[in-house]
């Protein structure tokens, strides 16, 4: 069944279109700095926003009427994976991602949820060979059903957690089947309300034991998949013990984890914790953790996660400018973890806002391109810490240095001469590069 | 001379007292689960907000107009140091902390500055010596100086960073001379403004180095103070490196630096983390990184550190319990890192202040001994995590649980029963609680 | 059939019952300040998180498993009905409020659901008559169905505004056989999500206009119900237009409707719009249009409206004072607009919950007594103020005084002496007064 | 004196050009819908941030050495002004603004600081008549003396309030003699700190008396400058009165002061308040009280005025899209009410931040003049409502409607039919048209 019937492939037809159903930026083969587009961008769909969400918030009812609903579960579970492959090959993304149990619905008992999962699984294997779509990542929900209430690996219950490892050991199993590239850990309901009656430091213990047996089992059956955590601060639990990069780097140290995962970073979640995106993939790229990308926007005057797609120039070019610096997004890709407005409920508004995040994503590519290409940046960094390339510059970055000899010269070189850090000046030049691509 | 000439020293009066220069709740003799309440609370004064400030803010003047103002700068550096121990002394607080620039002036050269801060420093040991009162902590103010307008361990400028070296060499110095119990480290301008000009990973790698300098320094000097990082976010850098506890331990962990330092943790600083205070303790905690506290407290509706004297008794209630189940402050202590109101400017406000602040923390402190002694938290924590004492949950905690027996036991165990975790009504007897004592 | 089996009539047992099912503090008949407790608090249940909701959030599936559970729509709303005059007869609350949508489900046209209505609102009324309890207000839901996704009074589709009046009219009408006290108006999708596609002034407009049809409607019918408008910011639109108590009334006085209307003020609005409760309150009262309360508490760590029960005994002691110093809250009263968290999903939890919000407002209620009674405020105003009721001071405020009368006072009178607005000993002898109590 | 040596007339060298002391948008006779940019534009220079301010911050001295500073404070003043004056004609800004306080030191006595006043104001006449600039506004700093800390207009005592009555009065006099096109009230310390201490009712009476002795007095000399209020939340006391737009149009309704009042708009008081600059202008617009605009830029995730030059060309040119469909500015202006950052300390980033702002507002114009011409914006509104221009939609807009012939129509067309709002397309098409021109 044809489930977008008024709309064809999306192609490329560059920045003088007048045609909405067209990108005019994603031009998937241009080759900039070396690779092309597709490459560099490695675009996927978030499954559960596309297909399985209706537009339903806390204050209304879903919006969004869809030609794969259904009355009977499975049935709409295979015609939402029926429209998912056709909305990647007409809207032109090689990857998709999902949680297990947005592609199909639990069951009575987990034996029978797992045979739900394994029918929708075979579905969606067959459709892979068949167009050659990719799962980017998976993962698993272990966050909606109320047996989740507090917690799945920092639970107070140890049937919950005994549950969750279950759940875990099938997902590893479905991504290993699909080969997926990645597995993302979220930790939906891993935080808390109140400390008053929570034990954190077990929680956390907890949550890392699930981690180590993760590991080991995929070893076991051989899965290769890079496994990346994704941070998240305040939603749903008050508290999410994974609320940044930096948080979660902590954490891996501490439980010799660091190894093993990289990060999954989302725009909106690091709004939420108080950072910019740019910043949390800069923490990431610094320590060796950058993994890949949730992208979409939230709105700053706004206090939870909005999940829009990505329309802004600022926040792409320099999310892009910190990926190429990192040296590309490796295993990873960029996710598209937006939903359409509620707003926005007709079916063609799932293909326009694609459009808007894929042309914006590809607009920023081009201009962190030239960003680098221009050594725009890179000038200004160098010639800004110039100083630390010689004298007791070079040694303070040798190593050195001691608060002795620092002493000595400083009593030597009262005059200390600082230079503007010229920011107005960059921001005027961010914006001509970027209306310049 | 006499500073403040109208006020005798505060007593404890009880909590019958009308006095307003009394405590109700500060006995200082008074025992709490088998420590007295001085030892428990180790008060510190902030020489900067009580004698350096003056009650300016970015859109006025200074309102103070204090006993001890000069218009010779050392004059009023000395008559600064005479007020803090009569202030010290008619308060009954056992401790201060100072930065290195509220002490002394600075000078036309390094030299100049390092003499005036040994005239003063002088002066601090007699009155130590004369009256008893002991150094919590000293700092090195690396932040006000518009030399550090681009950072000081983190600047982009070599002869900065040397400058910067020179004056903590000073300042551990001066720390050990006055037996400092803690050595603090705050990086003011320790963070960026935006990447586009910006090299996180030197900068941090840089600062990683000044930290291994100043311990090599205190070895060789013989300093035992504990090293203290306090984290803040967002003042005065729109992003500061040391954002919160967790993004701290991470930087220590990452440089091998964990085992040197603990955590200065202040309330407004975690609040605007967007943590509660209580979060960034049991995270210092449970990493065994609780060094001291900044005690004040954050308006939720103001988006800067607003610093007010702590009048909270949820907060310091729920701080104080944290303590002591941490197993007490050990070296650090709980300074007032707070000012008094703009509009709070004559000097009994001083006074009424730091009653208001320590009869709150003594009243928080008795909270939480009930808490403790009554096993009020305890019992609710016992109960709700009794699953992992025995069977799948003691083999999840042992570690010997695998995904394969944690599926075979889901398997067998499909029906989960999860229970409430009450918070409402845990909040409630909170409440009870905290007006008992 | 009893859906609380287990529960009985909650009673007053005073400050040291250990019954956690009894209150501690409010003592209904207790007489404070010349009226009983009920009198002064005037309770309500509110309908809709009490009986409709599950628990469910954005991230998660309903958690309560409720008595009152039914497959068919119309037996789950009438065994609602019975709960509610259940828990109402055993909390001992006089007062409940509901949405039209809580109480009865939408059929397949606007007929049908008006019949559910009608079925529901007999079935309400016998059991009111049966049990004493009383509406304080009533409202209609224009928010949840996917018609109103673009608004309802402000939509931008007129089929849809002819519906919400349509409701509307049905909503009066239900109020006036109910007996409603008060009626109101919350504009759940009254706002916009981004103004590029928004046209603001005919929605208000457009707005206006409905409010003045229910107000000819109302005196057409003779219902005499108080029209409150309910502010609140930010959702679920990005902008709702009503956002605090003060744009309220400017709308309200622009458009000729503020002889209509008081207002209904919610402590988690009040924060989300940057402002505290108790200034809403002030605002709405020395504007006269202080109509009646939502109690709940948010989390000024998250941005959302979390509607938490009222536990902070801050707030609940400047609520009341508002609500004493205004004259008592009128026709209106304190609505628990509030739910038990996602982990309190027992029955229990909703008594134990309303328990605490009640204990702690009566709690409030005394303590602001004793502020009012021993004038603590009032002789800190009258005082504060005291240059305005002589000399210069009164010529300005009985508008006598002129810019040059007030220069040539000024050239007279350079010396000015302020005196310190004392805040940190005010927030102490607050903890005092409500610790007394 | 020369003040800015190094630089020369700032010049328009278009798009191309590599020279950063140039404009590549700002060409002010370039004619845009029939204005040339100038007249559309009416920047203005604010004298406090560009020629007063130091580059000083809560934890910081100030980092800029001026060529103007000198330590005499009236020879400061009178540097200043010359060096306003160089700026302006250099920078080919044709407005300044100005608080009596930026341009005048403050003298022993208010004869004194009068005296002070008049001789820098003799000054800038003569500076104006020799090079054309004109005062845009000037206004009266009732906030940085500490004799303002419990407010000027608002205060506690009555001194105080005559005070400011003999400084608004001044100042209204030099606005006349500068012939300043408005005259600006910003309440710097108009707000309360806490209700604790405070009778808001009270202040606000007074307030508005202040605000009539004003118009009195205006009407007295023939001072014909528009009045503006601007409002501002949080900063500096905790509860500024002056809130947002919406809450200073409610108080001029109450208090009749509405036709002689409109408001003066910051973008950077707008996100603090919660509110895109565009909607504050919206909400003015559509009630006739757009005044004038202070030109800055918040950052979002900082929570206090960061007064940021703008350069964020998605808000400059929502901003003039609101600007030309309210008609134009009027008699206001564009005043950069914005500081360079403390580490851009260097004179000439004075030139190149304000080259940044025009050259980002002169673009947002263009890009805003291209959505009007091209009725992007127009078409999809007119579209949008288009069912309140015939039927029912009619009738509701002409009043005619009641709920009796809203709930007939509702009862016979059960079937409603909305369409998406497209926001995703749009914020994409809005990409398009910022680059395009």
């Amino acid at each position: 069944m044809t489930y977008f019937k008024n709309i064809g492939k999306i192609a490329y037809e560059g920045k003088n279109s007048d045609n909405p159903l067209a990108f005019k930026h994603y031009n998937p083969n241009e080759v900039v700095l070396g690779k092309t587009m597709e490459e560099h961008l490695r675009f996927a769909v978030a499954y559960w926003h596309t297909f399985t969400a209706s537009g339903a918030d806390p204050f209304g009812a879903g919006t969004a009427v869809r030609a794969w609903d259904h009355a009977n579960p499975m049935d709409q579970a295979k015609a939402r994976v029926e429209a998912n492959f056709e909305f990647l090959d007409k809207i032109g993304i090689p990857y998709y991602c999902f949680h297990d149990r947005d592609i199909a619905p639990e069951g009575g008992s987990l034996q029978e949820t797992n045979k739900n999962l394994d029918v929708i699984v075979d579905l969606m294997e067959q459709n892979m060979k068949a167009t050659g779509a990719k799962l980017l990542w998976n993962t698993a929900n272990m966050f909606t059903n109320p047996r989740f209430v507090h917690g799945a690996g920092t639970t107070v219950n140890a049937n919950v957690y005994a549950y969750a490892g279950a759940q875990l050991k099938k997902s590893l199993e479905v991504g290993k089947r699909l080969g997926a590239e990645n597995y993302v850990f979220w930790g939906g309901r891993e935080g808390y309300d109140t400390l008053l009656n929570t034990d954190m430091a077990l929680e956390l213990d907890n949550l890392a034991r699930l981690f180590h047996m993760a590991i080991a089992y995929s070893k076991e059956i051989g899965f290769g998949a890079q496994f990346l955590i994704e941070p998240k601060p305040k939603e749903p639990t008050k508290h999410q013990y994974d609320f940044d990069a930096a948080t979660t780097i902590a954490f891996l140290q501490k439980y010799d984890l660091k190894d093993y995962f990289k990060l999954n970073l989302e725009a909106n979640h690091a709004t939420l914790a108080g950072h910019t995106f740019e910043h949390e993939i800069r923490v990431a790229a610094i320590n060796g953790m950058l993994g890949s990308l949730d992208a979409n926007q939230g709105d700053l005057l706004i206090g939870w996660d909005t999940d829009e797609f990505p329309t802004d120039l600022y926040s792409t070019t320099l999310t892009m400018y910190e990926v190429l610096k990192a040296g590309g997004i490796g295993k990873g890709g960029i996710n598209f973890d937006a939903k359409v407005r509620r707003g926005s409920f007709e079916d063609d508004d799932l293909f326009l806002a694609h459009i808007a995040g894929m042309d914006t994503y590809a607009w920023g590519l081009k201009a962190a391109a030239k960003l680098v290409e221009d050594k725009v940046i890179d000038n200004i960094i160098d010639n800004r810490y110039r100083s630390f390339r010689e004298g007791i510059g070079a040694e303070i970055v040798s190593g050195k240095a001691t608060l002795h000899t620092l002493e000595k010269y400083a009593l030597e070189n009262n005059s200390i001469k600082n230079e503007s850090g010229r920011q107005e000046r960059i921001k005027l030049v961010l914006n001509e590069v970027i209306y310049s691509v």
